[in-house]
């Protein structure tokens, strides 16, 4: 059986366990909070070097690290995943997109916002970040204009890799308002069989997110 | 024949030419210089609503955007991509790490020093990017003492996609001195049959460089 080592506010480490969830597929989670520096430990730094969750472990000696590389690997020969090679190819280009112009500012302002303390210097980099957020949504909108899903003809990685912060970026300060489209599309992954959301932030995170979205 | 979009000093266009000349594929090159906003363009945002390069267009109606995502689509069934499911997955991983955990540190430390102006703002990031920079070469450096390359058993994408900014991370004030395992490795590249440089930063980007890195 595999082991996902995550943490499981991280969009990033959710996205495997919606996949997994979906593949049916049998895992073990272990928690891991990057939050409180669980990933700096020398003994998480001899599973990756790179200090990030999610890492998959195949308990057969065999590790893999980067959640969309990880995401490509377990929907191969799945619905989640289609065999045509250019299919293949936007699904890849969309999940780069995501780990790109996406996840670097939805994901770190929701982070900034809900998961370090309210006087953080790093809240200086708030108002970027989501006018940067803002620039990946208008891409993710007029691509949805046209087509249902970003894995070829049908939902599949993609759509998995681009939902998990999408879904949670007014976390961050960044409405999904004017994105008539994504709202529709985030309806349509939620309602595929055995979805499984991200956990609500803890109490801590909510009222941080809060007070930091209170004069949007 | 296939047309690549793309500015030459950038690596992330660079890893293209250097797969399609590997891959003695035919191509057509036209220059986009995003340095001067040619990728905001009306006409450009066209073709890639992101408004980065590379695009390539396959000069059929279908184009496709993200540099790693085109190095797999066009590396299929060549040499350059193992067909192996498990060795994809780490090249994979590989290519994320580069985009995630290298690129917008090594590659945005470049940018910088040698295409920004000398009183730009984005000046006071160098540090910090100097930094994030020097413990990606650490994760890579670990790897290349056990492995010789990133792509599986041999040479390929992983290797064309981390090669591109490593080669050239000292003009961003990211010297190699540290990392023989690495130098190794560029070396290697460098000896593959067809193998082509990133060109020489012009007159102006090289006196930036020589200026922002004087006192390093």
């Amino acid at each position: 059986m595999i082991t996902v080592h995550g943490f499981s506010p991280s969009g990033n480490c959710h996205k495997l366990r919606l996949l997994l969830e979906q593949l049916g597929e049998r895992y073990r989670w272990v928690e891991v909070d990057s939050s409180r520096g669980e990933t700096r430990t020398a003994q998480f730094l001899a599973l990756n070097p790179n200090g990030k969750v999610p890492v998959v472990d195949f308990g057969d000696g065999r590790t893999l690290t980067e959640s969309n590389a990880i995401l490509y690997y377990l929907a191969d020969g799945s619905e989640f995943l289609p065999a045509d090679l250019w299919q293949r190819a936007q699904a890849l280009s969309w999940m780069n997109f995501e780990q790109y112009s996406h996840e670097p500012s939805i994901a770190v302002a929701r982070f900034i916002a809900g998961w370090t303390p309210l006087d953080s210097p790093r809240r200086a980099d708030l108002p970027a970040l989501r006018e940067r957020g803002h620039q990946a949504l208008a891409v993710m909108e007029r691509h949805l204009q046209e087509r249902a899903w970003f894995t070829g003809e049908r939902y599949g990685i993609a759509d998995i890799a681009l939902f998990a912060y999408t879904d949670v970026a007014a976390h961050g300060g960044i409405g999904l308002d004017g994105y008539p489209a994504i709202v529709s599309w985030l309806a349509r992954v939620r309602a595929t069989p055995r979805f499984v959301a991200l956990p609500e932030p803890d109490a801590q995170a909510a009222q941080r997110i809060a007070e930091s979205n209170r004069s949007l």
